[in-house]
C-alpha cells in the first residue's frame, strides 16, 4: 500500500512530497488514517543528520493522531473508528528486562523507532508525515475523549516526555516544580505540573512569554538572563525540568535545589556538563529522562483526558513544513506545529 | 574544665598534646568520657588547611564514642554510665526547614560541626583526640549493645555516610549495589549494604584487597583498571557508592547503572565532573550525599546494632596520631584508625 507522504530526500533538504511504501496489516497490526501529525525539535535534528548518518529518502514524524481504519484478526485492544496516537516507537523485542518492565524505549535488544529505525521485516520505518501508517497493536495509544484532537499529537512525544519525570520524580501538591525553557516540552511541563498539582515556576531566559506561561498554568515566571533569579529561588525547588537543549550551567540550577531535589534532563541531551559534587551532598539529583515507555505513555493520555489538557498548536498544511522547520529553529512558534494530514494527498 | 587533647597548633604542623576548655554541663548538656575517636580522612585535610583557613589550634575528631559521666537536669534521653556517640555535629538552630526535618547537617543558620566551627556560646569547638567533651543531649546518639565499643566509633562518620545513601535509594534484597574504593567509607558500605540484603560488588582500582572485599560481604570484585570491567558490567547497578575522593570518568560508571539507578559521590566532593546528560536518560541519577542528620544516624547505631556491625580498626595510642595520618594519606590502614582516649591524658 503506497500512501502519501512528506520526506527529506537527504541530509540538509527541504522535504518534498513523496509516496511511502506501508506494510500488509498483519495479524496483531493496526492501520491508522492519520489525522495530525506533530512537528518535533528532533524531527529536524534528525533529517538534517546533526545526531548521525540516516536513511533517505526520510518520513519524519512522532506525534501521530488518527482514526483505526483497520485491524488484524490478533487486535482485541483496538477497533476500527477508534481514536488512537503513536508516538515514537512502534516495536521492542517485547522480552528483555527493559521491555518487560515497560520501558520499550530502552529495549536491549533495539528499540524500532517510528522513523529511520531497522523494522523487524527489514525495512526502515517511515513516521507520521503521511496519510496512513500500520503498527504493531501494541505501540498503539487510545486516545480518550475530552481533547481536540489537534491537541492530541504533541502528546505523544512532547507530553510524555515531560509527563513521565513529573510522574517519577511525585510533581503533586506541595511540591515546587521548575521549567525551564517554554518550547514546546516546556508549554507541556507547565501544564502537566500545574494539573498534577503542583507549585509552577517557569524559568526563561528573558520574560517575553510571561503572560502565556501564566495563562498556561505557572504561579511564578523568572528570567536566567537575571542573577538575582539564582539568588532570589537558592534551595526552592523539589523538581526542575530542563527542557532547553543548549549547554547551560548545571551548577547554577542545581543551586536552585532543595534538598532531595532533582534536575531532570529532558532536552535533546547536551554534551558532557561540568557539575560539582559538592552541590548534589543534600541528596540531590542530576538525571535524565528519555520519552517514555508504552505504559506511562497511556497513563499520561488519561491523565491528559480527565484534565482536558492539550497542546497549544499551531496547525498547517503540509505545504508550510519547510517553512515551520524554519520557525522552530528561530523559536518562533507557540508551541507546537501541527500537520493537517488532509493536506499531504 | 580542661582536658587533655592532641591538636594541630597550625596549618601542616603535626599534631601535639594539649589541654582544651569544655564548658560547664548546662541544663540540655551531656558531659561523656571519650573512650575512643576515628581517625577520619576529613580530619587530616581539615587541619592540613586542604579546605580553607581554620582557627588553630584546632582537636580534630568528629568520631566519638564513650561514656556519660554527666548530665544536665533537663536531660531525659541519657543517663550516667550510658554508652554515647558523638558524630559530625554537636548542635543546629532546630528550627529551619532542614532541622525539622531531621537533616541538621544542613542547618540553614549554620550547623555547629563537632570542631573548628563558631559555637553558640562564640567559642570554636574542639573535636574528638581528647580525654572529655560536653555536647548538647540531642546530638548525642545512644549506642547499642552488640558492638564492640572500638568498632562503634567510625560508624559515627564513615557509618551514616554511606548507610544515609543506602537507605534513601533503596539498597535490599533484589538490588544490586556496587561500592568504589575500599577505604574507611568503602569498607562500612560493603558492610551496611550487604546487612541490608543487596547483592554487593567492589570495584577497587586492583585486585589488590579482594579477599579482604568478600570477608566483608562482597560478592563480587572487579578491577577499575581493567577496562573490561566496564563492559562486562554495562548496566548492571541499582546504586553505585562512589567514595574516591579523587577525580573519576563519571560516564564510565553511570555507564555501570541500570535504568532508574543512581551514582551517589560521598567522598570529600571532588571538583566539578563533566557528566554526560544522555548517559541519564533511562532515569539514572548522579548525585551525592553528606553524613546524615540525627534521626538516621540514631537509626545506623541501631541497625549495626541489630547485625553486630562495627568498623575493622586499628586501635593506635594518642603518640602515633601523626604517623597514623601519614599512613591514612599512604592508603595504608584496614580500615580506620581509632585513637585510644586513655592514651591521651
Amino acid at each position: 500500500m503506497r500512501v502519501h507522504a512528506y520526506a527529506a530526500p537527504a541530509a540538509g533538504q527541504p522535504l518534498a512530497p513523496t509516496t511511502v511504501e506501508r506494510r500488509e496489516v498483519g495479524p496483531n497490526d493496526v492501520l491508522i488514517t492519520i489525522e495530525y501529525a506533530g512537528i518535533c525539535h528532533s524531527d529536524i535534528h534528525t533529517v538534517n543528520g546533526d545526531w548521525g548518518p540516516q536513511p533517505y529518502p526520510l518520513t519524519p514524524g512522532h506525534e501521530i493522531v488518527g482514526l483505526v481504519t483497520e485491524v488484524g484478526p490478533e487486535v482485541t485492544t483496538h477497533q476500527v473508528g477508534d481514536r488512537v496516537g503513536v508516538g515514537c516507537m512502534v516495536n521492542s523485542c517485547g522480552q528483555c528486562a527493559n521491555c518487560t518492565r515497560g520501558e520499550q524505549q530502552f529495549c536491549l535488544n533495539g528499540t524500532v523507532f517510528t522513523y529511520g529505525s531497522p523494522d523487524r521485516d527489514g525495512t526502515v520505518t517511515q513516521g507520521g508525515y503521511s496519510t496512513h501508517v500500520v503498527v504493531d497493536a501494541n505501540f498503539v495509544l487510545a486516545v480518550p475523549d475530552g481533547i481536540d484532537p489537534v491537541q492530541v499529537a504533541p502528546l505523544l512525544c512532547a507530553g510524555v516526555t515531560t509527563y513521565n519525570p513529573l510522574k517519577h520524580w511525585g510533581a503533586g501538591p506541595g511540591k515546587k516544580v521548575a521549567v525551564v525553557g517554554l518550547g514546546g516540552l516546556g508549554h507541556m511541563a507547565v501544564k502537566l505540573a500545574h494539573a498534577m498539582g503542583a507549585e509552577v515556576t517557569v524559568l526563561s531566559q528573558s520574560l517575553k512569554k510571561q503572560e502565556d506561561g501564566l495563562r498556561l498554568g505557572a504561579d511564578h515566571y523568572y528570567a536566567t538572563s537575571d542573577p538575582e533569579t539564582f539568588t532570589t529561588l537558592a534551595g526552592t525547588f523539589d523538581i526542575i525540568i530542563n527542557t532547553v537543549s543548549a549547554d547551560l550551567d548545571a551548577n547554577a540550577f542545581i543551586g536552585l535545589l532543595d534538598l532531595h531535589g532533582a534536575m531532570v534532563n529532558v532536552g535533546a541531551a547536551p554534551g558532557p556538563m561540568p557539575v560539582n559534587g559538592a552541590l548534589l551532598a543534600g541528596h540531590k539529583s542530576f538525571t535524565g529522562s528519555m520519552i517514555g515507555g508504552i505504559p506511562i505513555t497511556q497513563d499520561m493520555l488519561d491523565f491528559c483526558g480527565e484534565h482536558g489538557i492539550g497542546a497549544e498548536v499551531e496547525v498547517i498544511p503540509a505545504s508550510q513544513i519547510n517553512e515551520a522547520y524554519q520557525r522552530v529553529l528561530a523559536s518562533d512558534v507557540r508551541y507546537r506545529f501541527v500537520i493537517d494530514a488532509a493536506t499531504l494527498s
